[in-house]
């Protein structure tokens, strides 16, 4: 019986592909497992509970987005992240970094941290591996995310050593106030920075801010480097005990071959007795490559994003709505899929909400794209069990592949 | 009991007040009733399902649109109306005549009908009402509405006249066109005009052209002179049997007190055992006031279009979400109020919605604002039925005006 928080019981392996449950303060997760991404705690449209609804267990948000906008300070005063997105189960925030490198207009990144504008009020705010932390320990998510340099996924072994380096320091400087946070306590409230036109927050008592259970998860960087992988996994376990890891900076442009071929080596050397957190790959082979290597945990916004432009995921390969051939199709977009599109609509009706431009489309095809990443982690578990998943897996790709319509990068 | 068609069964009145039932081809609507507005067979971005649970009962599509996309044509080959939108309940159409005239970038109108420029690939239409009959019954709604030429709310005498007479000469014709279609079928599905792009539909059969069975409602108009409304009432009563009567062109920008006598004078002279539908008009208090004059049905995109920027109607005025006091604000948006956006968030997080821009938000409180309406209306019916209309109506609109933060016209 696995628990306590944070434990990681395998339940079956096949080759070096792993079900487990993962333990959190907020209940277990089954993986290998896909968590829909509510970049400012709502995922694009819609409610929790419908996520829920179709199997979602553990749900991923964004401290970036968050300190910007209601502020860290106020999603703690309403009771922390799970009140306020009311979720009961799992949830993990990442740091950040992906958006401060990507979204901010203007940055400086320098060993200290990372310096960006608020690209909605032009304020510049100053991101530290310190700061990233007592952000996320005042939204309180079961899972945290060290804040790390990105680089592009294609960048050259010097650059990309840099990054990974730094990375590694900032892990160091991330666990020392992690640690510092659940001897000492969380900041008072009202002495925690808001965005403008914030009400005062009340001042808070010790019981308030003692810090909320988390574990803080490095992440391992290096690009398609295998020394530098191999040097950023040793670093990481070098200087802590960690409740699970994180494998950052792929599908970020490089060839498929090398995000492969990195995955092979982090699934390979990785302890087994810990979760392996692969950040940002969303798409239906990808995943099906990914839990073959040995990776449990996904997020990606591709679900959500590519719903919203009327692509849907199936198991014949990505399907756009706006097709005319969907005009008089009045087949279910998949048969026997449990989502309120398949089962209460037709191809032809959402090919109208897409041509119409309603917002139902959007939010059908987003809760589709979820269900069906998370109905696939399902089938991927049940058959790591069965002992089936080489089989399982090969016949999943070829047949997802022979139908595929869209290119499954973005 | 009430059983056939488009029946229309008192039972119970006070003042002019009424509380009814509506029985049409799908089904009972209990009035007074708000109709819900899905112009593209789809609410704003909700499913029906939805605004099912939320208590809807009749919902209202527009022919205008739903002729330009994805073709009144398509609708049928795909089942029709109830089919394509998945609502078994009643429908209704309005012709679009007020979007012709309100939305379409050219126009010209003259006798025989509207010429319009399709706003999506400038292509020309014309719009009689023989024509907006034929799209119509393709699409077979329930009860469809008669073409009727739109002026402003607060014309003078002589253009509102001009409008009026033809409006009565427009109804005589789409009632001709009507009962030809009834006799005689509709057109081989293979001979309506499609959009381009369409796939050609199949030839059909004597079976499928057979006309379902629906009701025209012909349009009072005259605007706010009294005169002018009676005369229209009079053409209307003296050129057909009709299963119930709308009043248009109000809610147009003219005083409120215009609106309300013209409500008066209507409630008063329209035949008690029909239903009188008030079109357009769709703010909390004008409801109350209009059931309070004798009408019985409603529609309007207020609710889902305040919505759609964070204002909410509740029993005390209506709240701008993104007002900064509710940054803080636990409470829900309307205590006891059984939408999701009140029984599963707080103020606070639907502020944030908002703020951050996420389409969760307009969806909820679209929802909200129409599960508000529609039980308003419910409230009325039983305090109707109560002999308490008028005390109930008295206070509510007092506690709704002490509060009203934004102003009740757009």
């Amino acid at each position: 019986m696995s628990t306590a928080p944070f434990d990681f019981r395998l339940d079956a392996t096949e080759g070096a592909a792993r079900a487990a449950e993962f333990t959190t303060p907020h209940g277990t997760v089954e993986t290998p497992a896909f968590m829909p991404v509510g970049t400012h705690a709502a995922i694009r449209g819609l409610a929790t509970s419908e996520v829920g609804a179709m199997g979602a267990r553990m749900l991923l948000s964004n401290a970036y987005h968050l300190y910007l906008r209601p502020g860290d300070a106020v999603v703690r005063a309403l009771g922390g992240l799970h009140a306020f997105a009311r979720w009961d189960g799992p949830m993990l925030t990442d740091s950040g970094g992906f958006q401060v490198f990507s979204l901010a207009r203007y940055r400086e990144v320098n060993e200290e941290g990372v310096t960006f504008k608020n690209k909605f009020d032009g304020s510049l705010h100053a991101y530290t591996p310190e700061r990233v932390i007592q952000i996320e320990r005042n939204l309180g998510a079961d899972v945290i995310m060290q804040l790390d340099e990105l680089i592009d996924g294609g960048s050259a072994s010097e650059p990309a050593r840099g990054a990974m380096e730094r990375s590694l320091r900032w892990l160091e400087r991330c666990r020392v106030e992690f640690d510092r946070i659940s001897r000492e306590g969380r900041a008072p409230l009202d002495t925690v920075p808001t965005p403008p036109g914030t009400p005062l927050l009340p001042a808070t008592n010790d019981d308030e801010r003692r810090a909320p259970q988390q574990a803080l998860f490095p992440i391992v960087q290096g690009g398609v480097h295998a020394d530098l992988r191999r040097a950023s996994m040793r670093g990481i376990l070098n200087c802590g005990e960690w409740k699970g890891i994180a494998v950052g900076g792929l599908s970020t442009g490089e060839p498929k071959p090398e995000m492969y071929a990195t995955l092979d080596l982090c699934g390979a050397e990785l302890p087994r007795e810990r979760p392996r957190y692969l950040m940002g790959v969303g798409f239906p082979d990808d995943l099906v490559e990914a839990v073959g290597r040995g990776m449990d945990l996904f997020d990606c916004v591709a679900p959500t994003r590519m719903g919203r432009h009327g692509t849907a995921f199936t198991p014949r390969g990505t399907v756009q709505l706006l097709k005319g051939t969907n005009r008089l199709d009045r087949a279910p977009l998949v048969d026997g899929c449990p989502c309120p599109a398949c089962t209460q609509y037709d191809r032809a009706y959402l090919r109208h909400l897409f041509a119409a431009d309603e917002p139902l489309g959007p939010r059908l095809i987003a809760l589709h794209n979820l269900a069906m990443l998370m109905g696939l982690m399902r089938e991927a578990r049940a058959a790591i069990c069965a002992g089936d998943f080489a089989r399982w897996s090969a016949e999943w790709l070829l047949a997802y592949r022979a139908g595929g319509q869209a290119d499954s990068a973005e």
